[in-house]
């Protein structure tokens, strides 16, 4: 009788047989297949299907049911389907959703088609999505939902219990109500659970403990570790008076989470932030381009240096043959450096107080392994081409590019932070950069000094 | 009144005045300052802390407090206190605990200890962990709290409510009770929300709604999707007969998603996954080592794969000095691709249903970029060197690596996910040694044919 959740596996055979039967055409079979099936999943089924499918399931969905299923949906391919929407439609859509879930559906649209959208909602709608849309999207105010239940202090709990029995539903997610004057002051909250376990005389006041406020200017990535760090499910979002003007609720902390934490893995590897594993090719191309060009200006930098010591190459091929080693294991450690740090810094651990101390360490792990690899690249050298002093040379090059790397890849990410750019989109490739030239300078300089 | 939460900057304020008050011996100022902080905050600053500063802090705790404080540090940062702990001392630390934080932390203890702390613990607690210490940590039955309230189908909603009121207080993030048979088999759910706008004089069985049922055996990251997917804020755990045997709530789920981005962010840059920001030197040293080893292993191979070209490289300087940009470019197109491909599977968008389609787009992609990249380079090369042999050799050894890349980017995290190798520990050093090795081999074997 419950559903019980199945392997992932399973996920996809029912993505590969909706496939097929939009292949062959099986239109009515799909139409059965996705009637039965919530949401969130037929979203997760769009996400996973190539353009021409997800086009395809997206017109065989009836019209009611395309709101909910937008929400569930990434930022971009939510973008495609409400492009070719008529504003009515779009309004229609959005009608009876989550207050935020609308605002950043109405900000994903370019300015007309917005005007007109908000221009066909009734005023009850507008008033609630205006109240949420002039506040930017990754802050408090931008996340919020307008839909807290409020309560007086001066009431008892039984009170609030039948006041609660005649609203027949509450908004998803409540978890407290929120305690306020007559003048939407804050003055506490009480859980659910506090409610329902309160002797019914209580007053209000008596049973309810502090809210956490959340300004609504505070930074989305700051909220998420507040919640992450307290636990939450909800927490109320007051304006500069304390007035409470909304609440966060945990799921739309988990997206924010999640989005987070993709885009450091994505921007760390020369990707568009919300780059959609199934987007087009011609979509695809440009975005990744802009970073193979930008590798190609570092690439060349760095033969631009092999290129002022032509003469020792020419001399000595064994050099050329051996030059690829340092700036790689230099990229490695500097790489390494630069994450601990990008993460300490996500995570708010690595600040003012603390990047003297991880200086110092990282230049140390740098020392040391650099003592060890350096040692152990030079023997090896020395077996392999007899010549003990090039194993000198490369050796005394690495140990000097990795405390370079190390060094480099503590305070890029923290100067880059002060200057205002994202360390995890520029951080990678600067440092590449300098771990490559520093490291061609270094056993190129030294071959050409010792060697020639 | 309220607390209203500042931005991260006033933290680390916070954190540098408790360093320096610690430096110079303020003890009792700094006793003061933890007595007013909540677990969570010291839990955090002693995350943000050198490992000297650390241990001081953790000694001027008082012991009521290390418990609570212990479930707030990461694994490796708690592993270290406990080790130096006595057995009665963890077992005082771990009372009044959820059940999954109790196992999380004896399963971190030594077994002579672990024996220890269960044998000076009392009966019910005992039995509580026992219930969940025999799954695996990374499962459902490994993430769940024994503590669900349960009701019985055939009482009135009035019943449970009174019910409620003699318990006085419900476990944390309680947001539904859970309906059983007389043998515990799962039957539904009513979630206090419904529960308090219920008609009192309403049966359970009729107010209550569907269970989304878990598997004990379920992998923790698919549970994380369950809950991300459809907002849940707890679920019940079932055994193979349905039974009720405990419940996930979304504070330990968060926990999992921010682990599992970190892990996949950490070892992507040849990191360990758990790496302590502020791990002392000697202990990071053997680590970021591992790594370092790693790579240079791969470098030798690229440099064995230089040293047959040796001829060449004496004859022609100028090969030496551009063969680092064609596998420079590659390694940058085959991460795009493979990092696309290891978040695809992780979000479980990318599997047998797509995958060939997935293939076909990326080596396009490939295949469209190389074309811009190699002409770029090629003309640039051209007119650089002023030779028009040179500029076509590396344009086709770019165009060939960059078509290899993709296609390796795409099928290297499937094929090792099949092995039931992690895509993202593995794949990056397999795939750059992909890149280097062909990226060296047909510029250099395409200047030894054409050139020499």
């Amino acid at each position: 009788m419950q559903p019980v959740y199945e392997q992932e596996d399973t996920q996809h055979a029912t993505i590969s047989s909706l496939s097929e039967a939009l292949e062959n055409g099986l239109l009515a079979e799909v139409r059965q297949t996705l009637s039965e099936m919530p949401a969130e999943d037929i979203g997760h089924i769009i996400e996973s299907m190539p353009p021409k499918a997800r086009e395809q399931l997206w017109h065989l969905l009836p019209h009611e049911r395309q709101g909910e299923i937008l929400n569930q949906l990434a930022d971009e391919i939510r973008a495609g389907f409400l492009s070719k929407m008529a504003p009515s439609e779009v309004a229609a859509a959005v009608t009876d959703q989550d207050t935020d879930d609308v605002a950043d559906i109405l900000a994903d649209l370019p300015e007309n088609l917005y005007h007109k959208v908000l221009a066909s909602m009734d005023e009850q709608d507008r008033q609630r999505v205006a109240a949420v849309i002039n506040y930017p999207e990754d802050t408090a105010g931008g996340l919020m939902n307008t839909d807290a239940v409020t309560v007086r202090p001066n009431v008892e709990v039984d009170v609030v219990l039948r006041y609660l029995r005649m609203r027949e539903e509450l908004p998803s997610h409540t978890d407290s109500l929120y305690v306020v004057d007559r003048n939407d002051h804050l003055l506490g909250m009480i859980t659910l659970t506090k409610l329902v376990t309160s002797n019914p005389e209580d007053l209000v006041a008596d049973v309810m403990t502090k809210a956490p406020a959340i300004p609504a200017s505070l930074n989305d990535v700051e909220i998420s570790h507040l919640f992450e760090r307290y636990d939450w499910i909800s927490a109320p979002v007051v304006n500069e008076q304390n007035q409470l003007i909304g609440r966060i609720t945990i799921d739309d902390v988990v997206d924010v989470i999640i989005e987070d934490a993709e885009q450091s893995m994505l921007t760390m590897a020369g990707l568009d932030e919300d780059e959609d594993t199934f987007a087009p090719v011609a979509k695809t191309v440009p975005k990744r381009g802009i970073w193979l060009g930008i590798n190609l200006i570092t690439a060349l930098m760095a033969a631009a240096v092999s290129n002022y010591f032509e003469g020792t190459l020419e001399k000595l091929a064994t050099i050329a043959v051996l030059m690829t080693i340092v700036p790689s294991m230099g990229g490695i450690a500097g790489n390494q450096a630069l994450t601990i740090v990008v993460r300490g810094i996500a995570l708010g651990h690595v600040g003012a107080s603390n990047a003297r101390w991880l200086f110092i360490k990282e230049v140390m792990v740098g020392l040391i392994n650099g003592i060890i690899w350096s040692v152990t690249v030079g023997v090896m050298v020395y077996l392999w081409k007899d010549d003990l002093k090039l194993g000198m040379v490369i050796a005394t090059a690495m140990m000097m590019n990795l405390i370079i790397a190390a060094a480099s890849g503590v305070s890029l990410p923290l100067v880059l932070k002060r200057m205002g750019i994202d360390p995890a989109i520029a951080g990678g490739v600067i440092l590449t950069t300098i771990t490559d030239i520093i490291g061609l300078l270094t056993f190129l300089g030294l071959a050409t000094y010792f060697l020639v």
